[in-house]
């Protein structure tokens, strides 16, 4: 499983997962500390590096503890973001770790997450440089006698691209379990199962609504949240507790009134989830289950 | 104090505090028998109202609780979102209310919420319209027999207009004490007191960093977070658990390393705070006092 926090890490591990992947480089006070207490308690954990120094702190906290860490590179396959830029970078730090007690190098982490919400068209135009980037470090260090048996990124939007080039021996696709507006909107072929209740507090005028679904409740950072089954009533914008609803012509022969529960399809699965203590599950129309988010708030 | 969500109203009476305005309407399943059980254990709660159901339902459970609830029309003083939108509906509505056992006329809420994170110049622009229509309205329902005590509304951005107008006798500021980046590039006369620490997980360009402060730590919808005392490090964006820094040409020199501490401030204070379960207070360097968050997530 590929976690990116920490503090997420920990409640992953109570919960009985064992393999684990954090998937972003960690620093600052205690931080290398408490990343080598999660590699004693769970043998099969990986962490990511990306720099010189973390390598050198993870690997004297490992000594310590008397383990052997785990590591794949980060490669930034063109994402902009963490990561080491190309195979030079990579190389010495692979040799690094090769010459470092208390760590070991077991693969290479490319998230090419600029390709992942986008149109096809452009997912396969991002996505098949940062895999030939990927795939261009990897042979480097073979190269050099390194081997690298975990070659890991991707994601719910290159997922069916990903398995089809057959580089990449993990695949990192999450949001496709419960997807979002997003995702949908780029074309991810999966169906939406996550979905926000709202009611109608207001109804000033024909052409407008609000409900009581804003920021607090639905989060606004990939778009707006999309309602569904009232053709031409559109969810415009959140403020902090409030969202408003333009009601189109189409629709202005709906009976849409103050109380009616309206259903809203999440704009982004991760941060909207990331708000709520608890998603509650229903099939066929009753509630089954009750699911505490339990990393909810988990970002130290 | 003012409040928007109902179940934040039951966070706040459970620590005592007695006088209290809900700012929002509600509606949907036991909404109006919890508002009318707040207002039964809270003599000086108050609630909003914009529909003639709302006030129906309300006063019905009042009636069954054998409490008055106090009420004011909620005015939509084109902000575009809830609220009557003229001085016709707000007198039907008060003439309602009138003629409604269970319910009391008490007051009037207009909050301009669209004159309030804007240059000084448009929040004139915004409030003094906005304002002229809260006065019409309550001069017309005056002119019809309704004394109306409360005219409610008003903030951070537009505090120091609306004193000097003397229209409103209370004033919704509320951001004034934290502040955010949003608030104070518009200009509001107050010191930010809001702060959030990252770490430097990732160095791979001189031109870029990476800290851990990511949309889940710090929402964007005010725009991005400010890095303060290092010049010419700026945040550029948030993904769900990255931020990602810009390391401008001006501060190439800078020394900003992988492990080190930041200091931001976030860009809009209500809906960060929401996502966390504890705020810490610090003074001179010290931590004084941690308090928990009581009412994140309260938005049902």
């Amino acid at each position: 499983m590929c976690i990116r926090d920490r503090s997420e890490v920990e409640v992953m591990a109570d919960a009985g997962i064992r393999d684990i992947l954090l998937t972003s480089e960690v620093a600052g006070p205690g931080a290398f500390d408490r990343l080598v207490a999660i590699a004693a308690r769970l043998p099969d954990f990986k962490a990511v590096v990306d720099n010189a120094w973390a390598v050198d702190q993870i690997a004297s906290a490992a000594r310590v503890r008397r383990v052997v860490v785990k590591l794949l590179i980060e490669i930034d396959v063109l994402t902009g973001r963490s990561g080491v830029v190309d195979s030079t970078a990579a190389l010495a730090l692979a040799d690094l770790i090769r010459a470092t007690d208390g760590v070991e190098l077991v693969g290479l982490h490319g998230y090419a997450g600029h390709a992942q919400v986008q149109p096809e068209a452009v997912r396969r135009e991002r996505n098949d440089p940062a895999m030939a980037l990927l795939a261009d470090v990897v042979e480097t260090l073979r190269e050099h006698g390194h081997e690298i048996p975990v070659l890991t990124g991707g994601g719910t939007g290159t997922a069916s691209m990903d398995a089809q080039r057959g580089l990449l021996t993990e695949l990192q696709a999450g949001s496709f379990l419960l997807m979002d507006v997003a995702y949908r909107n780029a074309g991810a072929p999966f169906e939406n199962a996550l979905f926000c209740r709202s009611t109608i507090i207001s109804r000033p005028t024909p052409e407008r609504a609000v409900c009581d679904a804003g920021q607090k409740t639905l989060t606004a950072d990939s778009g707006p949240a999309e309602v569904i089954g009232r053709p031409g009533v559109r969810y415009l914008r959140g403020s902090d507790e409030h969202g408003s609803l333009v009601v189109e012509p189409v629709a202005l022969e709906d009976d849409l009134a103050v109380g009616d529960v309206i259903q809203l399809i999440p704009s982004h699965v991760c941060t909207t989830i990331n708000l709520h203590d608890v998603l509650v599950g229903v099939r066929d129309g009753r509630v089954e289950v009750v699911w505490p988010v339990a990393t909810r708030g988990h970002v130290w």
